[in-house]
């Protein structure tokens, strides 16, 4: 069997292709989901999938199934899947590189004349971002079962143009029922949105899960005084002891190889000479490992509640448990790199993807590549082309491996007539 | 001599009535500067003063004094002085009680037939809060010449009024040019606006100055980065650096018997899942030493660097030095109070007061009361009735030891006819 190459030119190109839809100035794309962009980027996603042999199917939430059909018409497809839509001031790559990649993947397919044993689908999720209509990752979590198509429908945006009225607007309320296209599998291929690849040279990351997160409001009551007439030893300062609780948070964390982030913080009825008397924040809590989240969350009760006692509140706000992908898929991205001579790194995901609720339903891995400095939702985001094309040809050669996984002998890919 | 004794109920019941005057329902005074309810306070000052046999002036800014004649006609006047305007929250103490408490001491002298040998002078500031029209002690300002006139009616308040409309408005523009009036020394009752006077049961606070403040912003830049996907060991997290400097810097401070406050913070673009990039705070630094306070600001300026090199950015945005109240002046308070058999404590005022810029151009000391809890600026503001006494007590006691030091012999008071 001859070795399939992707064409890293022709995906860059896409690529660029794609970023014009929505592109703003700084070099960025907004591409707000159902809006004027949406429906373009899904109409040439349709026509292209089109061009390489795929029928599309629309579900009721708008999610875009690209199927290419294999040999065993009645086998379930091994899916790749990701979003094209953006956050307002979002990047090229972000979601769409999965995307493109999967179609770059199905292009090569097709010129080479390929037909797999088992039929293949690209999926373009409605909605992964979120920055339209919270939450984000809404069209894979609706397909998984997590929300329910009125959910979905019910989501107002900015203006309060819901879901359901932005999805007929672009006419893609589509008439497949939610959650009756089933997949064998799905890959996903993602930018990092981290630093780690980048600092190890690394080509790949094999993401073998997602953390468990936690997010939390902790609300400190301290006692507003004087700034100038209150001696030190007289205070009881709620800023003061929320700076203590973030630096021991982010310490303990430390120590048990998790993360810990305060991105939200209020002095209520802020002075410049007054000792702030209530302080609310956030915290963002995140492991691999739900057991040592859990060891986290007790050492961080403790030491609020030994600094603070009953002046101090946290609650949970929202919990979202660790992921394991499924280890057939994992292995099969292992394999997959390493037909392709990728350097690689095995990483568990801190950002929540599309397959984290597809996981729930379908043996899922993903692939992540680097990202320059570690940026995303951000124009300047940025994987160069070689990087990219590293990532699609890792994505083919998964799929094949996983298609040997699964099926009996070595023929899996035939050459048509 | 006959021992002078104030009468408590009087002073008390003056309290409560001229707290009608701007009463609110939770106990408290809205009196704002140059309003209807300062109009209504001030005819009431006139009036009363008047009656005790006073001559009332009213200077191009509003501030009035009431002049108690001596046996020594030309001498310059012994004053007590402080304000009758309150904060929108204020209290029925916060500068109320030095006026008041100096308008007792006349009633207790007229109705004893005393007369001085100096005269006798009771002044009532015009807009020491700044709450309608910043800054704060205004009138006491441009009498000392830290401010002049003009930039006094240029004042607007949050409706766009000027201080010159308002003062014209409630017919308070006098025609004693500013400055012309002086006096031989001021004193100053006051509540404490903190909680020492209360913890070690001090019923007078004999104030030997005002402690040095500095304000600074200080603003950190860090890196914004993805809280799920950036390691610990890779953020540039500029929330986490200022907490490390608030805690550093009270540390710091601490050990050099100094203050030192943040009362605002603010992250830019605050997100839950986002690093903080950008942390804006202030500092508010005080001392009773101008040197100890410059060694507090090398040192912070120092733990700021080490941490943050040139990510960080500290701007002086306000310098008040140390005041040193006049020798003579304190001891005649620790005289006075001595007389009275209160229980002292030398202490250095934290917060402004009208006394701060009439120390430029007048000897000048204060006499602090208890308040509950050190709350000031708060309807629940609260002096006993007999700290109250004790006070006015020690007020006029001061005023007879400050007189004796002037003059030669002892027949300082005269019984009159």
């Amino acid at each position: 069997m001859q070795n399939l190459m992707i064409d890293g030119d022709r995906l860059w190109q896409t690529i660029m292709e794609t970023a014009a839809l929505g592109a703003t100035a700084d070099g960025g794309v907004r591409r707000l989901t159902l809006g004027a962009e949406d429906k373009q980027v899904r109409d040439w996603f349709r026509d292209e999938c089109e061009a390489v042999g795929c029928t599309v199917e629309v579900d009721e939430v708008g999610n875009m199934f690209a199927r290419r059909p294999g040999r065993s018409a009645d086998a379930l497809p091994i899916a790749i899947g990701s979003h094209l839509d953006t956050q307002p001031t979002g990047g090229k790559f972000d979601g769409i590189l999965g995307v493109l990649a999967g179609l770059e993947v199905f292009r090569t397919l097709h010129a080479a004349g390929y037909e797999t044993e088992m039929p293949l689908m690209l999926v373009n999720w409605t909605n992964e971002e979120g920055a339209r209509f919270a939450p984000a990752m809404l069209g894979s979590g609706v397909h998984a079962g997590v929300f329910d198509k009125a959910f979905a429908d019910s989501r107002t945006d900015a203006d309060g143009v819901s879901f359901a009225e932005a999805i007929e607007d672009i006419g893609y309320r589509g008439t497949t029922p939610i959650g009756q296209i089933r997949f064998a599998a799905m890959f996903e291929l993602h930018i990092e949105q981290g630093p780690v690849l980048e600092r190890e040279n690394a080509d790949i990351g094999i993401v073998t899960g997602v953390q468990a997160m936690r997010w939390y409001d902790l609300a400190i009551r301290g006692r507003e005084a004087h700034a100038g007439s209150t001696p030190m030893d007289m205070r009881c300062d709620a800023l003061a002891d929320a700076a203590s609780i973030i630096l021991e948070t982010q310490t303990a964390a430390r120590s048990l190889g998790a993360m810990a982030t305060t991105g939200q913080l209020s002095i209520i009825s802020p002075s410049r000479n007054v000792i702030p008397g209530h302080v609310t924040l956030s915290l963002d809590l995140r492991h691999e490992s739900d057991e040592e989240l859990d060891r986290l969350e007790a050492a961080v009760s403790h030491l609020i509640a030994k600094l603070c006692g009953e002046r101090a509140h946290l609650e949970v706000v929202w919990n979202s448990p660790a992921v394991h992908f499924d280890p057939r898929c994992i292995q099969a991205v292992r394999d997959g790199a390493a037909k392709s001579h990728a350097a690689t790194r095995e990483i568990v995901s801190g950002a929540g993807h599309d397959s984290v609720y597809v996981s729930g339903v379908a043996p899922t891995a993903m692939i992540f590549v680097p990202c320059k400095d570690g940026l995303s939702h951000n124009p300047a985001e940025s994987t160069e082309e070689d990087q990219c094309s590293i990532g699609a040809q890792v994505l083919l050669e998964t799929i094949i491996a996983y298609q040997s996984s699964m099926v009996s002998g070595d023929q899996t890919f035939q050459r048509q007539s």
